[in-house]
């Protein structure tokens, strides 16, 4: 992208301040195309020669366009467009992921990393409300969305309640399905919580991302009808790809 | 924290794998206080030797560990204890930051950065609903949670509803208070995104974490009763001190 291509001036004789004059062109190639996800916008001082303009007006202008998420700046790489997130996920009731891409006429891709039983762990245990060293059933997958990594869940399920689960392949399956076709739980709710976490070494190559990119972490347990929970679940989602909206009423 | 002063040894005679049985030895060490929050995990080595175990093993537990998000690995530095999230929200109905924190006894401490009226950039205007170019107030609020910077919030706002805000002093006021209090509007509904995102160099400066550091960025717009949007909000939450959460129920 040469500067000279975006179209438009600053107008020196205008009131509107010279950084928001900047930021509306830019906005405006982006807008129209001819700055492109993933496109290196050019640096701060062929922008200063294009513009006419001081170092000060680009970086605030630069500064406002990646406050709203249209930019990302890359230390000691630049300014790139922003690429929109390839997944968003509209939280609002208990579904799954599965359901989710369904619903949106996409579909995860899924590889299963482990499928098995072990004790669980102290932490496992409280949040299953299972007495320690219980058996639980693990299951592992890594989830591909458009034949890229999107995500990397964990599930712990209480042994008693999903043994039969080790038998299935669920590399073209939902768990939700599971449960309720398979097993025969009716789901009822379920808590969700989210947090960003740097990658671990595991989860960055898993995702491949670098170790320290930030992950949008979902933590959550899901209830069936009579209040048991039926699992405890771990989702680590790239940061760079994953999105969440929900809507909320006022009290 | 020596790996002597963990409690308990790994049962060679178990059939209970190594591993778990060290990971259920470090998650009691947790639990009981003994490794405390922020502190260091013995190293890998230490580990093999206090426990008589091979580095595999030790790296599993490890890795569970994390995956729960127990401990926390920094590259090049080790395992930490995680420390516990100072914020937690619970996003079930439209309420503000400052009335969640309200409701659980805490009190936001409130440094306001910008209280200006400029024009609307494009996606602005977009999110506002407004024709481009026309005046917003824009308010960017530090905001402090027991002395520790916790969110940098910005708030953009329709200057024709909301100029009177423009005089007022937000350093110990609530936003949406001011909306229906002082301007009289009703709040009806919101929506809310959110994304994880590494801090540029302005976001890490305001919230005292490293450039590139993981933030959860919320962004939102706010509607009143009459269906006009009175505000566009986005949020740089310090990654490793947020944690939002909700419940769902099964459609």
């Amino acid at each position: 992208m040469l500067s000279t291509e975006i179209d438009g001036t600053v107008d020196k004789a205008s009131p509107v301040p010279y950084y928001f004059q900047l930021l509306q062109l830019l906005e405006r190639a982006i807008a129209s195309g001819m700055l492109t996800p993933g496109e290196k916008i050019p640096t701060e001082a062929a922008l200063c020669e294009r513009f006419d303009v001081s170092r000060t007006v680009v970086r605030q202008a630069l500064s406002d366009l990646d406050r709203t998420g249209l930019v990302t700046r890359v230390k000691g790489k630049g300014t790139f467009v922003a690429e929109p997130r390839s997944a968003e996920f509209v939280v609002r009731s208990l579904t799954s992921l599965h359901e989710d891409m369904t619903a949106r006429g996409e579909r995860l891709e899924t590889k299963v990393l482990r499928l098995e039983a072990e004790p669980a762990s102290p932490h496992v245990a409280q949040m299953l409300e299972l007495p320690e060293s219980e058996r639980i059933v693990l299951l592992e997958r890594l989830r591909f969305l458009r034949g890229e990594p999107l995500v990397v869940t964990t599930a712990y399920m209480p042994y008693s309640l999903c043994a039969p689960l080790l038998q299935l392949d669920f590399s073209s399956r939902s768990l939700f399905g599971a449960y309720e076709r398979e097993l025969g739980y009716k789901l009822h709710r379920g808590t969700r919580a989210v947090e960003s976490r740097p990658a671990n070494a595991q989860v960055a190559e898993q995702l491949g991302v670098y170790e320290g990119d930030p992950v949008l972490v979902f933590t959550g347990i899901t209830y069936i009808e009579d209040g048991r929970p039926i699992e405890y679940v771990v989702e680590f989602h790239r940061g760079d790809r994953s999105r969440f909206e929900t809507e909320l009423f006022r009290p």
